[in-house]
């Protein structure tokens, strides 16, 4: 399979989204952007596992990673991609358009086309971001590669319909229990019930008000969500277990030791246990290259809420943004769509800065 | 394998534990029975796969059902069974030992001893009482050969702690569930948080006080606790559904319909769906029967809160009651074991009303 990146943009993302490439199931797609990008002779083209790096070596004083994942969740009868209209407007549907091939297709066309850009750029094309932390191919090229990332300011192609998304909260996994007595469930004051007891624990979610944190100008808005519940063996028996899986979202001013030290007040008397976290990123907008870089995509800049790559950035002292076609609420669904307008536009704001 | 009623039977219960019967191993353990019951000239003895009945037929003006069954719960490292002292009193310990092999053995040495009661009587040896209700081998008798069970009166040798215990509660399981939306778990206000809504049924649930109902001059407390709960479907997703198991264990002058209802009202504004239900059985201790026993056996009679097996003596019309030794708070547990004394007093008990 190969790709023509002198088709239009929306093409090239078509063709793209067909190429399925579900996590762990990149090489094909990954084979078809390194062709690509070897062809143009102003890129130096470096293969990681099925990560693909491009870096133009123009002797700039400044250098900018803009960065996409090529993987998707898996598909859900949507594939191949069809136009559709959708509200009156048209879009490209099916699996991977807004999350994230619309942008890798942008990330792509421009890296071949622009052969002197006014930064020196590295393009990074990366696998294994749908499924855990761990596998991430950005985080392996960190820790493998760190010299590949080198840069003032990063860009990473993630959907946030075409407009400056900065940061991102954090996110912290914690399992809550409750533990009681097992008894037969024909005797239960032998016993002590622990799914009982998780009423408290749930009503102190359900009045939880999330707080708003201004973070270098912008609001980022928390939440607190029970993920999971389990508890009870048998229909015969009382439970001596509750265990409620709560995900915490964090203002990027908050760190994970921050965080945590929140929950375990919030929820005092009760064993609270840390699964994992990842902090948040500021969104840096205060900094001279990414408020250059709203002013140049004449973009209104929001918060990030979900947890993106930019944090990777952010932890390498990179200050980063989220920039690309989609609507991130559509992400992951089975109606996964994208606006044309919106591939288009992302693709023109990205080529007027490189080319400012 | 054979059984020698001849022992004592504190023997001849530690014979009939040390035969494994795990529900639907039952067979070894029918077979030991079904021979030890034919070297009996008094009984006529039929199999209907692992259940064993043997008869009197010596034409009393009335006839009673004895019965008990032969399965266990699974094994926990509690095989062969033991003597042992605890809390200053010898006892029998291991599997089988409380529910219900020390009864089993009572019903076998007397079944074979008394070739002359003084009512007609129908011995019932019977598999699969542990298992799903479907399975229960008194039941499959009551439907193939509802004959065999005739009697105006029926004990069943459930551990009672050698006192009589009268009728038992009905059961009854419910599904309550919540729903909500599901969404990202990073942008949680575009969904509905099931689990968050399930803390109100938990906290109805404990601050449930549960009736105490006065049935035929027994007090049956009642009980309604959650068993199960489960809700959620990964650790990113705001929850759409939660589902709460809940078994409501009420007086035996209720009806399932009326238990329902009750659940119903109880739960008022979530879904309640009925899962599965069987009626308690009255304690007709003021039948006449059921009063000459109490009196034979010197019982403080007792409510039992379980449902056994008389809930279908019951439900065709024939009084009965539990009486047998073993504790039932210790059925099931891992340290199951009977004092020697109860199995020898209701031996003695038994034997006493039979020959009265």
């Amino acid at each position: 399979m190969s790709l023509d990146t002198s088709l239009g943009v929306i093409e090239l993302t078509e063709a793209i989204c067909n190429i399925e490439s579900v996590s762990g199931n990149e090489k094909a797609l990954a084979d078809a952007i390194e062709a690509a990008l070897r062809s143009a002779a102003h890129l130096e083209v470096i293969r990681d596992g099925d990560a693909v790096v491009a870096k133009t070596n123009l002797g700039r004083d400044r250098r900018v990673v803009i960065a996409g994942h090529i993987d998707t969740v898996p598909v859900a009868d949507n594939l191949p991609v069809s136009r559709r209209v959708i509200d009156g407007a048209e879009v490209l549907w099916g699996r991977g358009t807004v999350d994230m091939k619309a942008g890798v297709a942008v990330q792509l066309k421009l890296a071949v086309e622009t052969a002197e850009p006014n930064v020196d750029v590295t393009w990074v094309f990366y696998d294994h971001e749908e499924v855990e932390a761990s596998l991430d191919g950005l985080g392996r090229i960190a820790r493998n590669r760190p010299d590949l990332l080198g840069a003032s300011f990063a860009v990473l192609c993630e959907p946030s319909s075409a407009q400056v998304e900065g940061g991102c909260n954090g996110t912290m996994r914690v399992e809550v229990r409750t533990r009681g007595v097992k008894a037969h469930s024909a005797r239960p004051w032998m016993g002590e019930n622990a799914v009982h007891k998780a009423g408290q624990i749930l009503t102190l979610l359900s009045q939880n008000q999330p707080d708003e944190v201004e973070v270098d100008g912008l609001v980022y808005r928390e939440s607190l969500n029970a993920v999971l519940i389990s508890g009870g063996i048998a229909t015969n028996v009382i439970p001596d277990e509750t265990v409620i899986t709560v995900n915490y979202r964090f203002a990027p001013s908050k760190s994970e030791a921050e965080a945590f030290e929140y929950l375990k007040n919030f929820f005092a008397g009760f064993e609270v246990e840390l699964k994992d976290a990842a902090a948040g990123a500021r969104p840096g907008l205060d900094l001279p290259e990414a408020a250059a870089f709203v002013a140049a995509t004449g973009s209104t800049a929001k918060p990030k809420y979900g947890w993106t790559d930019v944090a990777r950035f952010s932890a390498l002292g990179i200050p980063a943004v989220n920039f690309g076609p989609g609507d991130p609420n559509k992400a992951h669904a089975d109606d996964e769509n994208v606006p044309l307008e919106q591939i288009t536009s992302a693709y023109e704001s990205l080529r007027k800065w490189l080319n400012a």
